[in-house]
């Protein structure tokens, strides 16, 4: 069978002014800060898999969903090539930690971490270049 | 093992005032028009992808590659649930049919053919309503 690239989400959350970040239960990059994502299911659009990791890793419901940017760099996972559909929105309801998430936090803008999972701080990197913000 | 969507990408491919659009070799939709593409390799970038899908199907060089959105419907390709990033670009060289491609055409923006493959019939309509062209 023919080998080929997994496909995930990840969402950019914002809550006013602050970011969503998880902090990751498993490898890799345990215990890393990470947008909250995760594999695209079978059968389900991206937009689906988008709101649905959304709410199982921050209990949050995610409105105005907008596609962002695909980063297809072989190298981004060392788990193998992962190439992820990146959306942003904003978030509403009540925080709260699940699934891949160990702990979830809200940072204002000009205070990431700048030693996030995968090539999470290129990606928010890019959206606050592109957005002005941050 | 977890079944997951395939991934591909379709290209439009502009040469001056003209769409490339190809003749399908193979099923599903053997005989119809459709936007040159196909599947990503593991270990490539979209964007590597979509330029080395035109050059194989086209024979065309694509400059100024750029996104244009993602298709995720579970029902767009027959074969299975197949997620497209779709590109578009400037056309440039010889353009001649070749590997899924029987033939090669260049169509006036607005005759387009109404049945194209897949879902490209929509894609071809979303981009030109983006772009205020065809």
């Amino acid at each position: 069978m023919r080998r080929s690239p997994s496909l995930a989400v990840d969402i950019i959350i914002l809550i006013g002014n602050k970011l969503v970040l998880i902090k990751r239960e498993n490898e890799p990059f345990k215990d890393c800060f990470a947008i909250p994502g995760g594999f695209v299911e079978y059968g389900e659009t991206v937009e689906t898999a988008a709101i649905r990791e959304a709410k199982e890793e921050t209990g949050l419901d995610v409105k105005n969903l907008s596609f962002f940017r695909v980063y297809s760099d072989p190298d981004r996972d060392p788990r193998g090539h992962t190439i992820s559909i990146v959306f942003n929105g904003e978030g509403k309801g009540i925080p709260k930690a699940g699934d891949d998430a160990r702990e979830l936090y809200l940072f204002d803008l000009d205070k990431i971490p700048d030693n996030l999972a995968f090539d999470h701080n290129k990606i928010i990197q890019d959206f606050f270049e592109k957005y002005k913000v941050g």
